[in-house]
Parts: C-alpha cells; sequence; structure tokens
C-alpha cells in the first residue's frame, strides 16, 4: 500500500477540523454510519493487540440522567476552586453536550486483560490505557470524517461512573463520549478561541 | 468544512494499513517529511488545551545505546515470566526496531501543566496521559500517511528512561517510538498474522 500527498492533505484536514463537540443538534445519527463509527475501533493499535476498550452504549434516561447529574455536581466542584474572574470565566465555558447529543457512549478499560498474554504491558501498565484512549481517537477522526462531532467529558468521577454502571470487576472508567451532528464546524480549538488556553506548538528537543 | 465519502475511504485506508512497525529499512527520513509530522501533532486534542506531550529526538548513540540495554534486559525479564511454548513463542516475536529505525522519539508527559488552568482534569489525571496517547496515535497516523512507519516501544522500565534522560520534574515517560520505512506493509496486525493474539471485534452493548 503507497500513500499519496493527496491522502497525506486529506488526513491533515480531517485531522485540522476534528473539535471537541459540545454544541451539538438533537437529529438522530443513522444506525447504518454508527455501524461504520464502531467497526473502525478495531482498526485503533493496542499493546498485544488485546483491544482492552469496552464501550456501553447508552439509551436507559435514567443512566443519561445519572451521568447528567454527576457531571454537574463535579463541574460545581471545578468551579469552585477557581477564584473571582477565572471562575466566571469557568462558568461562561460549555463544557459538555449531553443534554442535545443523540448518542452516548461510556467507554471502559480491562486492566488485566486475557487477551494479549500479557505482552508488551510488564512494565508500562499504563499501555492498556493508551490502547483505549487511542481507541477513542480512532472513533474521533471516523467521527469528524463521517461530518459528525464527538465530544469527550471528563468533568465525571470514575468512581461514581463504575457504580452507576455496574461494571465488571476489572473494568475501569476511561471516558464519556457524546456524538451527533454539530451545531458549527471550526478549525481552532474553542478553549483557544475564547482565550481559556492559547494553542501552544508542539516541539521536538533534539539529544 | 464537509468532508465526502471518499475522504471517510482515505481515513479507513490509513487506519486500517497502520501497523507497530518493528522491521525498518536504515534509510534517513527527510528533514522535511519530520517537519511536517512534528506540526501534525498539534492537531491532538488535549484536556483543556494544555499539550502535555513533550518530545525529545534521540540522536545521541549513548542514550541510544542506553534505551537498547534498557529494552534487552525488560524483555529478557518478561520472557522469563512465560514457561514452555508460550516462551519459545515469545522469543521468537522481534518487538522493536531499535538497531535499524533511523529516527527515534521518547515521548513524556508533563502531570501538572500551567497549560490548561487544570480544566477538565480535576476528577480525571488520566486525561493528560489520554492527551499523550492521542498524540502519539496522531502522530502514527500521519507517519502511515507519508509512507513510513511507526513502532512503539513500551518493553522498558518508564523509571529507568526517566533517570536516563534526566528529565525535568514533573515529566513522567510516556512511550519511546521509532520511525523510519518499513521493510514491508500490511493491513493485518502482526501478533494477529503469528498467532500469538488474534483479532478481536469491537462490541457496544447497549443498555
Amino acid at each position: 500500500m503507497q500513500f499519496t500527498f493527496t491522502d497525506i492533505t486529506t488526513l491533515n484536514r480531517i485531522l485540522r477540523w476534528r473539535r471537541d463537540v459540545r454544541h451539538f443538534r438533537t437529529d438522530p445519527v443513522p444506525e447504518t454510519t454508527l455501524e461504520r463509527l464502531r467497526a473502525t475501533m478495531d482498526c485503533a493499535p493496542s499493546v498485544g493487540n488485546a483491544r482492552p476498550w469496552r464501550v456501553i452504549r447508552v439509551e436507559d434516561p435514567a443512566l443519561r440522567a445519572g451521568v447528567r447529574a454527576e457531571f454537574t455536581r463535579c463541574n460545581a466542584e471545578a468551579a469552585a476552586a477557581y477564584t473571582d474572574e477565572k471562575r466566571d470565566d469557568y462558568l461562561r465555558l460549555k463544557l459538555a453536550g449531553l443534554d442535545a447529543a443523540p448518542v452516548h457512549l461510556a467507554v471502559f478499560t480491562v486492566c488485566d486483560p486475557a487477551e494479549g498474554h500479557g505482552l508488551g504491558r510488564r512494565t508500562l501498565p499504563e499501555t492498556l490505557r493508551q490502547s483505549t484512549a487511542m481507541a477513542i481517537h480512532t472513533l474521533w477522526l471516523a467521527t469528524r470524517a463521517e461530518n459528525l462531532g464527538l465530544g469527550m467529558v471528563s468533568i465525571l468521577d470514575p468512581r461514581a461512573i463504575e457504580q452507576l454502571f455496574t461494571i465488571p470487576e476489572g473494568w475501569e472508567f476511561s471516558a464519556y463520549l457524546c456524538i451527533g451532528y454539530p451545531e458549527f464546524t471550526d478549525d481552532t480549538p474553542l478553549l483557544d478561541r475564547v482565550g481559556w488556553q492559547k494553542n501552544t506548538a508542539t516541539t521536538w528537543e533534539t539529544r
């Protein structure tokens, strides 16, 4: 397989226009699209080919309400940790699209999977969580290419979410994802745009 | 920005033909290509837009030899933990391309960066490491689109690597990456191909 300059350009356009979306339209996402997205996660790299990510698609209104309440609680605590102007700035930010997004996914990591037979994670157990993060990023890019948006909600207490979903022993909460059609597209991170944190450049220091 | 079905297909080809490469040719990678790869990491998502990844490009032969020795030590320990046939299988695997790959990158995560002002990581500090994993995955895909290969070496003791590089306080080792032209391309993970761990499918359980 040989890739061309056009392929590089396409990848860069997808990477550059991927955003952490918090502003969703409520229109449903076709099931055929969701099936393509699900299958794409299989392409993510994983330590020992263990594929330790586990995904729950959340439809139950009670579970969604539980997540929403947990976000509200954690977000209020996070706001309280800032002072003065920074707190006002924080409270002006929209940090989750939980109310409008039609698709919700709770993502977990199996911390000692049989798959992979332990390969590659003996000294760095963290590689399992890295695998799940890369699977989420794979889904993120695939979602963008489908003209959908994905938002990652991290203002949640992981132990509270694990309890809410009564997950099997050995699973660990990784992320809660909202998916749907975005209200707008942008090639600039919202936190840069609103002045919370300007973009910084990646440097490669040579030694 | 609207993406087309052709864009989806291109992304899927890049995702499907990305491999954890351990078989490299020794030809150098043009500096202009490396500069494109470095810049692409800026497109990765990060919690609070903090971009907590730090990259050291490793050219010093003494540092490379130190990493090589650490890999040899950790790989021998890993092999010793298997018994009988599984140990023979393990020893037959080639798990790093450290000797041939022309480009080596050591990647770290800043665990309490000023950037982002703590946003989004109060309840889940793990989001910083997830950001670094997604930046590595961004680089991985960009590398593939350039017809290069990337291999992630995780059979290393993180504390030993941190000591070897005498990194600043607050940095944590995330991964060691080899980059170069691959000896062959494949759309199937090597560990599936050789029978160590067959591919498993991602399922989305609905609740």
